[in-house]
């Protein structure tokens, strides 16, 4: 294992998370915090203290990596950036305790959105930003970010790239990784700009559409407000529900459509599954909520922002849902939090084309009793899909369902709660959503779990923004002893 | 597709079912219960008369099954004997309305115990013993039965056996498949004759223990009183208890421990599993309400009968489990709702073999990240498992949960129960446990269910029993259209 290059890398992604700090300092400047600012400008030292040690000592010659180095280097440059992050938390004081702060921290850079803070509006502006940052940051991937700047050879990066990248399937968009990683970025700032300018233009106030538009683009949901979205207009709710919608769609398509091959983009077959998804449920969650609401309209913008928010694991909110009276949108919801939006979006769960696979594989299983000696071929977007990814498809379900499993055992622990606010608790981070479902949580805040199931929940909250096996192979043993 | 065998021998099934309803027709004689002899009666002859006919006219001098064949005589034979064995309810007035005798019925049959009623002391000694006798009868599948007296090709009969026995590796103990039955039901008297004395030993009266022994060995779990077991003495309580955890076992074992072949019966590795999850799930069960009981013996013993009954899907209860608060205990008990006891046996659920293997499968996986260019083997019990059953049950694992999810989507159109309730009563009916975790159900009825869930739970339990495919296949359009 090429032990020098991990660490290397871990330290240019500190640099980065040193220089990205600047942004939020700035900010508390600007609003003349003081004190913030130099908690978070002091973390942007420390983090870079680091980051050029860790590159001057590991120095390496050899610059080859492979996937099981890519997948160590994903994992541990996800745990430090958490942990650096979480400083300017505790430093500044308002987030005194650092496993809470550690929580919010990797609640940020995972795009999961669950806080422990019981009053928000409390927090500063620079701290506000930094934590909606680190979602914007971490929609993209830390790692993608980092190829993007770093990169040398190729072959190697997409290795890393594997690893990162939500979803079964990565395509190259162009030849050179390096590029793929720039246009993507490209877009994603795009649509955040614009996203930005359309609530600008609905008379949200500047700072407050800059902290939506972050949270929006990474699927995050960390917000400014105790209830959200709630107190904003209906338009600015019908925007934000329209952008969390599109962020949940797999960006390659947003590429086909700027260098004009609408045919390939409209053609996917998980694009067509997403929207009728997000429709059924609607249809769903509307009928099921329509006699605890005045209006019909009232009613379509709230199933659809909900809807929108949770398939796209965001979870901003528009309404006290965790009250409503309506068993079958709530099962909706729940259901929508595993499934999650596209591939190759900012979206967490268990992503679409996995579970369309899924029901292929099922369905050939099904032909295959019924006419033994058939064979069969599982096509998906067009192309074949071969034996080893629907079968690692299939492990990876299996996989999945036994880490929620872990995590709901373990949170178990629990006293306070009860069986349903565990499940949606641990659905709720496992799959990088946010809220709650559960009243007596107080407005969706994690502040009274234990500090152990904080923990347990930070590292789920790790394990399914990884997508599972990266992290799982950090933390094996036999991952370090064996040659 | 052999249609006529099909109907033949779905009409064999229905005059063994009339031979079979001659004894609950005794039983009511003799306590005089003259109206429920005659509805029982007048079953057995409806049930004479339509498999008489159906066996005449569908006689064929074509004997030959195929798998497709199997799977839908299985599906056909379990639904039509609980709609013919639900008629006794009906006619005597004791359960009026179809729709709940059915899902009595479909209960009973699939081994599941769960009851609309809602005070039991009040039926009929007659069809408590019918509903028991349902329970034993389905343990060890109703097909297995008329294959053991009908089977005339060995090759056909493997075909139903396959669809039929719990689990996923069919072993033949001995070269036929007709002895095989025959051994596996002599085992099956034998340990529930033993269980008869055993429990009249300590002082069960004679019609309490044989009706709990056939809820016992067919991991059913009707009882003829309102609080299930907590009524009867402490060692009446550890006997089931143990009893429940025996017919857990899969049956190969008690072949082999009865040709004395001791070394092979304890070398299985899922036995072994089965012993380990059961003793540290009472450890954690116990730890948990061990504040709530006032000494250690109490709690020890309502630790080991809950979850051995919980764990076998038999759902026999000592204590009123849904008021505990102890969220670990009740996680750990939901956990084992799905894991189920060893394939082979009468327990409903995942299997504990399928567990092992998810969970080879994914170590292996694990491995191929690791080490891309290393060939790796799964091997269980010894001998080494192929790619298609690994891929099987990977697949069955998925068709599983996206079953459970479905059957709980559609009981979400309840208003009148929580998620809790719901998710519970979904698992407790799809894995053929019976009572619910929930308090507002009322003593773990189904009563005030609306029809449609009943009905939906009614399917659910036969897809849990039959372990899904059967039934798939026989409601889907392409098995009866296609040639």
């Amino acid at each position: 294992m090429n032990y020098k290059m991990i660490f290397y890398t871990v330290g240019q992604v500190l640099i980065i998370e040193a220089a990205l700090l600047l942004f939020p300092t700035i900010v508390a400047l600007i609003y003349a915090e003081l004190f913030v600012a130099f908690s978070l400008a002091i973390t942007a030292v420390i983090a870079f203290a680091i980051g050029f040690s860790s590159r001057m000592i590991f120095k390496t010659e050899n610059r080859v990596l492979y996937a099981k180095e890519g997948l160590i280097i994903v994992s541990l440059a996800w745990i430090c950036v958490s942990l650096l992050g979480s400083l300017p938390f505790v430093i500044s004081g308002e987030i005194p305790f650092f496993v809470d702060a550690l929580f919010e921290t990797v609640s940020g850079f995972t795009t999961t959105g669950a806080t422990i803070l019981i009053d928000v509006e409390k927090m500063s502006k620079g701290l506000l930003l930094w934590r909606s940052f680190t979602h914007w940051i971490g929609g993209m991937g830390v790692l993608v970010f980092v190829m993007a700047i770093v990169s040398k050879t190729p072959d190697r990066t997409m290795n890393i790239l594997k690893a990162e990248m939500p979803g079964p399937i990565v395509d190259k968009l162009v030849p050179k990784t390096r590029d793929t990683a720039k246009i993507l970025y490209l877009i994603y700032i795009g649509l955040t700009a614009l996203l930005i300018v359309l609530l600008l233009v609905g008379g949200m106030p500047f700072f407050d559409s800059v902290v939506h538009a972050l949270g929006t683009a990474g699927t995050g949901g960390f917000g400014i407000k105790n209830d959200s979205i709630a107190g904003y207009s209906p338009y600015l709710q019908w925007v934000i529900a329209v952008f969390m919608f599109l962020f949940g769609v797999n960006f390659n398509l947003y590429y086909l459509i700027l260098i004009r091959k609408f045919k390939n983009a409209f053609s996917s077959r998980e694009l067509w599954c997403y929207v009728v998804i997000f429709f059924s449920s609607v249809v769903l969650v509307s009928l099921n909520i329509y006699p605890l609401y005045e209006n019909i309209s009232e009613v379509i913008r709230i199933s659809c922002f909900q809807v929108s928010s949770i398939i796209t694991t965001t979870g901003y909110s528009v309404c006290d849902f965790t009250s409503w009276s309506a068993p079958l949108a709530k099962t909706v919801l729940v259901l929508l939090m595993f499934t999650g939006a596209c591939a190759g979006s900012t979206a967490g769960g268990l992503k679409i084309s996995r579970v369309i696979i899924l029901f292929k594989k099922i369905g050939n299983e099904l032909r295959k009793v019924l006419h033994p000696r058939t064979a069969t071929i599982v096509t998906f977007e067009g192309k074949r899909v071969d034996e080893s990814t629907l079968n690692g498809v299939g492990t990876y379900f299996a996989v999945y369902i036994f880490s929620f499993i872990a995590i709901l055992l373990l949170l178990s622990f629990e006293k306070t709660f009860s069986f349903e606010a565990n499940f949606t608790a641990a659905a709720s981070c496992f799959n990088n959503i946010g809220p709650v479902f559960d009243n007596a949580l107080g407005n969706g805040s994690f502040a009274n779990y234990y500090v152990f199931s904080k923990i347990i929940l930070s590292f789920a909250m790790l394990l399914g923004r990884l997508e599972i096996y990266p992290l799982l192979l950090t933390v094996a043993p036999t991952t370090w002893l064996k040659k």
